[in-house]
């Protein structure tokens, strides 16, 4: 267990792990208090977050790169995803949609765009690989145009359409996993050349010993089911007495909450001048949310939840999603960067985030 | 007549030529067996439409670049306007404007990204000419803001608009008529050499005599006229046999069996890494139908038609073609291919043709 | 006062001076002769644009490049401010913001495709920085989200949203000043290498002395400020007696009676094939006024106006808005320009144009 250790001294993030025993004594304690217990939550799931994402990392660098590649791209999002399976397990369909359309529009502003700012505070012009960039945002754009469907359905005829909308939903869910597959094959396998320099794994760290990475994956998997279901929980009354609309929470706080660790690597990678890592984080992450993560819930919620979840979201934030590709179409174009380009996409964001933080409840 | 018969002998897809008298004998014989009748005339107009494209080119190889290229420019979806006048004389307005945004998308998304993944499969990487592809592009971009016009009045004021929508769209079809026309002064006359190596014509095949070329351009433009009769009044109550929407009807399967020909050049162009060809028939097609073929039969519905016909589409129509001209140039602002470029554009067809076909007829 | 009599020699435009006294008479002496005061209002309008246009520029040659970058970039566009105070004072918000989204589609449209095409005209193929247009694009973008957001919120909750939309706008407004600041400091201070040869001012003419300038800069607002007034309360009511619907009164008239100046300088500078000159122009005034020249009047309708002034536009200007940016966008990216790049442009703005002119009065 040293290198564990030696990982939490290292990184002052971890610290937070003393938060993780303390949620699940107040949760048996108090389980009315909600907003305590939503934000011992939060601060117990970021370490975890983190945690995982670095055993992802040690168990993909062990296997080789392909191997490893498509492990960092199935898992690399375990965290939103196992939250999300919490909130399907008690129905909360509303929040995971919030929180996958949520996450889509956060990786690909927030995280890109404090990414491009940090990094270009430091450095006058910096240079990313526009390959990798492209393949993330065509793939995010299919994503986008998938959601935009059952939406308009819903829009030109709202009687009869429940069951349309969910084989539809099934159909495109189908269509975007494989799509997702079909890009790995590309990026990793047959032309893995033109996406080279994009590599994660390294960063400087040593990788876990196998054993060690594969129990922390599996014992912090667990962890965070629990705790999850803890904040599944708590946050929406949380979110009142807070003064939030249900939208902006799901939107901002958890999409925020579940990219925490991601988030670090991003940054953390823009500073040292590797936006390649950065940008590809962003995007990458993005894209599997949109592609994999959300299409595997709906398939899921014919298993484990109380009645299928479809993929209609509400327009406003199909909207957002689309406006949120483009801008990342628009930005990662020209393969360079500098500080004002982060202000652009994180102005966007914010545009987002106050709109929502405005909107009245009913409306969404 | 030997070059006809010399080039039925080489095309495997000239030998439904069969068809074309039997579909007239059942037509006789049987009026009311519509699925058979359906059936029949696809058969029939796909070879017939063969036919016209080789003609249309050994006649534009024959009269120089400029005036050949210019035929190429309007009669090349000679087969699309001619199904399109017999439903217009029909006064099937929803069947006319469903195959004309249709036919947009089909060459825009199908066509395109097809012909990538073809050739794809066989080249690596492969190169096209961007400055042909981007003006295409921008015709198309024009085309999709005209078309949507007309909608986004109708939307915002339903009462008073029909006799608004008839001025308007008529001043839409001459101003889209003049912009087409000065686009092929401008890539055919006064800026050609930047849509070099994009020229149609040869393909190795030896163009016909211009006699040949001309008779079979008459004779079979009459031909396709009659089957194309056929093919209107049986193709609504089949797809009701086949139990498909009308919408998924006129959007796919008549796009798909008018342009088939082209289709067929497209995807050889592409194996023989001749992507330049694919690229400029695919949204030079598309070009074609929004900014001449549509404006044309507006004008025309005043001469022929019932009653006048509009520009106004079904708003998911117009939300489609601008989803497919974004995505086209998107996909061809770098000038290279690989065949996850022809995935991602063929899902974007998949996810419309698969809305389209849940879509419940009433909603359309 | 000798360089001023010289400029007035030298610029034709500037013999319109003469209709200044007469619209003060006319007003005084005929004041219900709407008609007659808007063509007098508009005739004296044009060469006091122009007048203030000079002076600014002027002023900025004397003061230095950072200085003078931002006093013209904040002051550049004072003509539509004036026009727009006078509106504002007059409580006419409809006409306020069709003059604003006019002057934004006029300008990133009309100006920009028709510098394109005379300067094609005379030069086969152009070129311009990518760099300052990308810049523009970009600002415009953020914009047009900005003002996509409360016309959305008042869509999906018509009841409540009127105090929402207010707090929503003051914050919005707020934003886009930041990033217009911002915009500034990267364009003129920490990144000015990539955006130069963009450099407004020279253009052959001799800069006036500081003190004349100063003195006409000052006189020559009072004076629009004054006819802005006579033709805000003449506009409407000629234009009814035109036939003129109101939104394409104040979408298309009075922007381009107030951009008239900036245009005359655009187009000459496409003719000398100085369009990196028009671009900077056209782009970089279109987001002039949507970053800061429509935020301002937001902030000060809560001094001046009878009511708050809310950002919240009819969903149509926004459409436009949108297409005008997604345009500017697609065709500057290539940095090279010919003829028929500017036949589209001002083809998009013509669509826009005649759908403004025949749509029914009430529907906007």
């Amino acid at each position: 267990m040293n290198p564990l250790l030696k990982e939490i001294r290292r990184n002052p993030m971890l610290w937070l792990l003393v938060f993780v025993p303390v949620v699940f004594v107040a949760a048996k304690l108090k389980p009315e208090a909600h907003t305590v217990l939503f934000v011992l939550s939060v601060l117990a799931i970021v370490p975890l977050a983190a945690l995982l994402s670095h055993a992802t990392e040690s168990v993909a660098a062990k296997t080789g790169d392909a191997a490893g590649g498509l492990l960092n791209a199935t898992l690399g999002n375990l965290t939103e995803l196992v939250i999300a399976l919490a909130a399907l397990r008690a129905g909360e369909y509303m929040l995971v949609k919030a929180s996958i359309a949520g996450a889509i529009v956060a990786n690909t502003l927030f995280m890109l765009g404090a990414s491009f700012l940090l990094g270009g505070l430091k450095h006058r012009v910096q240079e990313f690989n526009r390959a990798g960039a492209r393949l993330q945002a065509g793939l995010l754009f299919l994503a986008t145009i998938a959601l935009l469907m059952p939406s308009a359905i819903a829009e030109v005829d709202s009687a009869s359409s429940a069951a349309i909308t969910h084989k539809l939903s099934v159909g495109l869910a189908v269509l975007l996993i494989v799509g997702y597959g079909l890009g790995l094959l590309f990026s990793l396998k047959t032309h893995r050349e033109f996406f080279a320099g994009e590599e994660h794994a390294g960063e400087g760290e040593a990788p876990w010993p196998i054993g060690l990475a594969l129990a922390t994956l599996a014992g912090v998997t667990v962890l965070v089911a629990l705790v999850s279901e803890i904040f599944v929980e708590s946050v929406q009354k949380a979110a009142e007495a807070f003064g939030m609309t249900p939208a902006f929470v799901g939107f901002v706080i958890v999409a925020l909450v579940g990219g925490a660790a991601e988030m670090a690597a991003a940054f953390s990678g823009a500073r040292k001048n590797r936006l390649d890592l950065s940008v590809s984080i962003a995007l990458g992450s993005a894209a599997q949310i949109a592609l994999f993560v959300a299409p595997v819930l709906v398939l899921l919620s014919y298993v484990i939840g109380p009645t299928p979840m479809d993929l209609q979201f509400w327009p406003g934030a199909v909207v957002m999603m689309l406006i949120a590709t483009m801008t990342a179409a628009f930005v990662t174009t020209s393969g360079r960067s500098a500080w004002f380009v982060g202000v652009l996409v994180l102005m966007v964001y914010v545009i987002f985030a106050m709109t929502l933080y405005l909107l009245p409840p009913q409306a969404q």
